[in-house]
């Protein structure tokens, strides 16, 4: 196996042999798969913190990545050697897209202006190299979390100029976003929070960060970048509450500060889980409130409290993931599925960063294909307009058109006898509906 | 002990016995604290579900509840029983609030109108009562949710039925809380989220409830109800997920169906830890959104993932929340604090009843006098104003005043080397703040 | 499909549809698997108190079960309806085995000596059954739980007089186990914990508990019972801390007082999960002390923190429960999988305790197949021996047969470069491991 | 407040000003309470490991930390300077007890020989110091986890040269302890436990541990260390699970491994929490095994998954804990409080090291202070005694001297009505409990 990530593309191997790894066993970009082709329908990103920056560090552990690019010493050469080594992986893993924070591409220097500098050098190597790959900029951001001026927070911090250097290094990502050509924008907030409420002022450092979007806003339309602008939520991580702790909330913010129009929302299953919910119902709050952006494809383990960003494993996660985009057409108007997601640390050689991607990968192209064959059937299409369709005519259509008040559904309701108002009330052998889904992955992977 | 609730009132014994239970330690109703009265800031209800109804059983056992009443068999002798028990135990424990639930009150008979009937005979009793006693209806609710045919919702129930029934319910309500003259008037969707996302269409469902919520407000402004409506978050339990998950998320439906002019928040600090949030955090959050409503008086228990509903007994907490009150100037425009609390199963006498109300008074009086001494000292407020202070003139003003671009803010950080930025970061020595909060429990309940 | 549960068996009807419901897709009792007919392997048990008891109430919610036997008023006829039913049931579905709680069976009277009277009225009839059917009872219990008298609990309740009723209602139950020939007897102590540390003396109530458990042995064997005592771990709910946290908890109390040779344990994979482990963890560590008894067929929901006994459905689950079973050889010496799992509160028709059963039987029998195939091909077995290789020669080795000293490793890698000792350390590719059983799930189960 | 750590000894400030952090409020080394002095129950012990080695890093964030010895660019220079710094600050500080990993204070070389040879450079440096001071050792431990040769362990990894070179490496741990005199040896295993149990040969792995800590006994007794032994439990971070979980897991690992002799346990708060418990429950269960031996100061946030280490400040918890060992006369038979606690990421100054300690050490004081007043009053004595006093007479008694048989006590049962039964079952007021212990705070420290 180890001359696999020298000598790509990683092959397609189908399902004859169980064992994970060799190539690809479902994910074909250019098979077509209810009206699209897969490539269409899931367009991954690599991820530049976690596959090329992570040294598999954890709170306890130095880091035990071992990576091609670790011989060199120098800061800029070693950045430089990164993103062809990143390129490198892209063709061979036969991904389009790649997703990066500023700060993962080059070393800071001591100014803005200077760090500024060194992140061109190496933008200007990722211009050539997209040129020559054709490969896209799924999303860019900007890192206002890392370095310790931030440890109060960027565009929350209570301090201005820290604030103002957010800004200023805002500025900056959204120029290299319009120069890449980035089909999105990114903001996660994971500083943007509170340690502590009891000397937070809640209000104003939302109001100072919502401002800090409307500058944004404002920016990208003065220099003509057309990049979807993303919110991602999450609950807690580094801080001990975020503001963006979930999709409602985030919603919730956006409507406050009138950023509705100008923002959509970038979901992930482990931050999803860390709230409390499934990967699928964020997306579906979403989805609902006409908000869907783009998905990070990774997992979280429910019985762990922290974000540790696996690799896409769970056939149930990546079918539901799969359903709700095949329902919604697309994952987003300009959406992908970015992996961020990392080895484990007992993965640390360089070929499990292909093996990590290719299971990931593999994982949502299953997805696809059960979800695609329960919406050929229109398996839930079918349960949920049954399960609703006393609503379809009578009185529920009276509800639906708006003519219903309270006064017209009580006349309906006043004299009907329990036993009757019980006939209303059907099983919904939700027992079955788990079994089904268990069915139509067996069965749509089996012909796979 | 014994005879304590049979000759009320519960007289006021101060601090010379730190054994608690043979009447108040901190209460007295006016005791003017921070300009106003003790009774002004807590406006106590007892909850009529917990206090009178609930039979202290769980899912593993049968009731073990003790109770005066429990002599009667005649479903209707015993509802009315118990509304004069409620009222003496009222007046004895020396609340001005109550609340409740239609079903709490009388038993349902096999239709609407014969449940509607019942119910206005009990309700004829209490407002005779409240005649005779002074005693004000904090708030009233509709049990949309005990009965079986709520299994699957009641104002997002998928069968129309349903929803029609529940809406002649709710109107009822509406009309009790017209002539009990309802200070406010709140919904609690146990049933109102979904056990299973794959057969749920969320969105139908969120639009049906926020039809019924505007069927509501009209039906409130033709019978010239002027009560408060209150939305009361919850996360989970009894369903998997419920809509109104936690503050942010019901201010997201609110604002999205155009029902943020007519809805305020109830909050409640079990529902907040269930949600992954401490109590202040919620009315912070809703406060912030000029949505605070109304309060829940109870405490959950953070190792355990249900409600439970303990009396509040923790310093910190009632601290915490009469805080944010004292800061706001009140709990909401109409709101109370609604002991939405119950005895632990092994507290099964009806002494018990007493003994955590007082409990709970205490803690929520000792938690304001804590909240107006550090108040008084601008203990807070201090340390939150000196730790924005940058924001209140220079570059951070511009933020604030609007001034501000990105262009602006680069110009202000571009050359600022990083030895420089840090020293516009100051420590917020947070295990000073946690400790100054200990030292003002302390000093504030010893001179008590 | 109304008149599956009428007409039974339930057929076998294959893998051709996806509809789960209308029979086996892939339990075949006497299909030989791993060397063992799948009856062999699995011996499923119907729970008593779930399938016929179980009304499916909530903390908010009455019951919602609609029963056949619900037209029955008296409680004696009742209870023998049930029975009636309950054969009929366990014959249809093809179980050979039921489990119950005393209590489950028939109503109590005012005394203990009332309620083993009708108690036993009961057990004539299961007696009867038994001989008609040849069912057999994989084991039976004591609800020591239920009754207002085991409030503060049973054999740790702090009031003797209850102490000696949990006594004398337990030697009732082991003589039922002995007279209806039992393989094992279950103790699951959801009372013998606290409420709270502050009034608990825990160490006499384990000693309390522990001469219970004594005195229970002693009886068995003067009666020649030789049925398998076990102890179902919970961590909570009802008490705030169960003594039976988990699995190792348990181990380490039976060690404790000297009962380890007299008890193993039945697992529970929702119990697990509430306790922060798998369910494949707390058989694992059973396994390794030698204590696997018995196990309970449920699943939980991992965001939810209450008891919700799903019925399985999760195929990683049974996966992997059937995996560390075919490794084993057996579930215990005398253990089955009994269906401690009740259909969710929507799923509220007869038809639905069928349809659970159904899901849930087929779900294990699927998770056989599947841990078959693995076993079949040696694919964990390698993957270990493997891993641990290392140990079973040289300096490895050394420490296995009990020769190594600190010193005499100390002299083997005092001199060893870090360089050196990295190329002793190995990835372990654990995302390949994970898509690899996704891998063995999918062909599997595409081949059954 | 900036000059308070250079110009030390921390005074006793009392408690006129409730601003925290200009000096110990209740903490007086001599003061005499509940028979010994508080330096004498108290036995603080400072951790090197974040005291001065942590940055305040996080894992989505660099370190913020600024120390005095900073400036050190030699890894020697800096360890010997940190050493001094340390020696001073405990001094200033006032504690007796320190606590360190052997890798805390010196960098590694390449070989184990060389770390050994820099690591017994400092230890040089400490014995000097500590011969200047008189300050003790109360453990020392050796961390196998933070080198990325631990990645799958040390004692349990599947590779035997990291094994060997663990065993290597702990036996100049325990050779340090024995020069410096350590009370304890603690045994963290944060790397002990696995990352996915498909991969892990669990028994064999326990069987290597257990073998590793049976060398450590012997190599201990051969060179004459009579420090205890202790086991540190905490379930899960960095692995996904640990073996020593929690007190009781840990308790039956010892027992299981016959090293119940040689251990005892080091518990700790937050590691508690992670593991659903309470601390003072941790503490209660090792106390009943006789296998308390010393605790760690710090808490966690119920709210938070992750171990977050935060100064004490909860005086409920604090209470707790101190009523335990004021209960148990001693905290084990060496044992101490060591500050396994870190400032928040946002209190970075070496001022906060100092404020940290100061809050922690006042904190724990004051839980002193207040257990003892209960000790003094016999209130929760009494509150046991008198629920269990069934148990001392009568039937009870039967119990506990073992003369009780089924038969004796079905004998006592059988004919007792339920309402008799019930006149046994005493409510225990658990909210007067609750409100009880809050009572006993604020007058304990009003009068401190």
């Amino acid at each position: 196996m180890s001359e696999l990530w020298s000598n790509g593309p990683i092959p397609f191997v189908g399902t004859d042999d169980p064992k994970a790894g060799m190539g690809f066993r479902y994910y074909q970009p250019d098979r077509v798969v209810a009206g699209k082709t897969m490539a269409e329908w899931l367009r991954f990103g690599v991820a530049y913190w976690h596959t090329f920056n992570q040294r598999l560090v954890d709170p306890f552990g130095d880091g035990t990545a071992q990576r091609p690019f670790d011989r060199y010493t120098d800061p800029m050469e070693l950045a430089l050697a990164k993103v062809d080594y990143a390129f490198d992986f892209y063709t061979k893993l036969g991904v389009q897209y790649f997703c990066f924070h500023d700060r993962d591409l080059a070393p800071e220097g001591d100014t803005l202006r200077e760090s500024n500098k060194n992140l061109d050098k190496v933008v200007d190597r990722i211009e050539q190299l997209q040129r020559d790959t054709g490969m896209k900029l799924l999303w860019n951001t900007s890192s206002l979390f890392t370095n310790p001026r931030f440890l109060s927070g960027a565009a929350t911090s209570p301090f201005a100029d820290i604030y103002a250097y957010s800004a200023g290094q805002l500025k900056h990502s959204l120029e290299i976003a319009k120069r890449l050509g980035a089909e999105n924008y990114v903001f996660w907030g994971g500083r943007e929070g509170y340690e502590n409420l009891w000397n937070t002022d809640l209000k104003r450092e939302q109001d100072h960060i919502a401002r800090f979007f409307h500058m944004c806003v404002d920016y990208a339309k003065e220099i003509g970048l057309d990049a979807q602008f993303l919110i991602e939520p999450k609950p807690k991580e580094p801080t001990t509450h975020q503001y963006d702790f979930d999709a409602a909330t985030s919603i919730a913010f956006l409507q406050t500060y009138d950023l509705a129009d100008h923002f959509k929302l970038n979901l992930e299953g482990n931050h999803a889980n860390l709230a409390g919910h499934t990967y699928q119902h964020e997306i579906r709050v979403a989805r609902a409130a006409g908000m869907l952006g783009s998905l990070d494809a990774n997992q979280g383990d429910k019985l762990i409290g922290w974000d540790i960003d696996e690799f896409p494993s769970d056939l149930y996660e990546t079918t539901a993931v799969m359903w709700e985009i095949v329902d919604e057409g697309q994952i987003g108007p300009r959406g992908g599925l970015n992996f961020d997601a990392k080895p484990r640390r007992t993965s640390f050689t360089a070929e499990d960063l292909y093996l990590g991607h290719i299971v990931g990968m593999d994982t949502y192209a299953a997805g696809l294909l059960v979800a695609a064959k329960m919406h050929e059937d229109r398996f839930i299409e079918e349960l949920v307009s049954t399960r609703y369709e006393s609503f379809d005519s009578g009185i529920g259509a009276t509800v639906e058109d708006g003519s219903a008040t309270l006064a017209s559904l009580e006349e309906h309701a006043l004299d009907v006898p329990q036993a009757d108002l019980m006939k209303a009330v059907r099983s919904d052998h939700l027992e079955c509906v788990k079994a089904t889904i268990n069915n139509y992955i067996i069965d749509a992977l089996a012909q796979a």
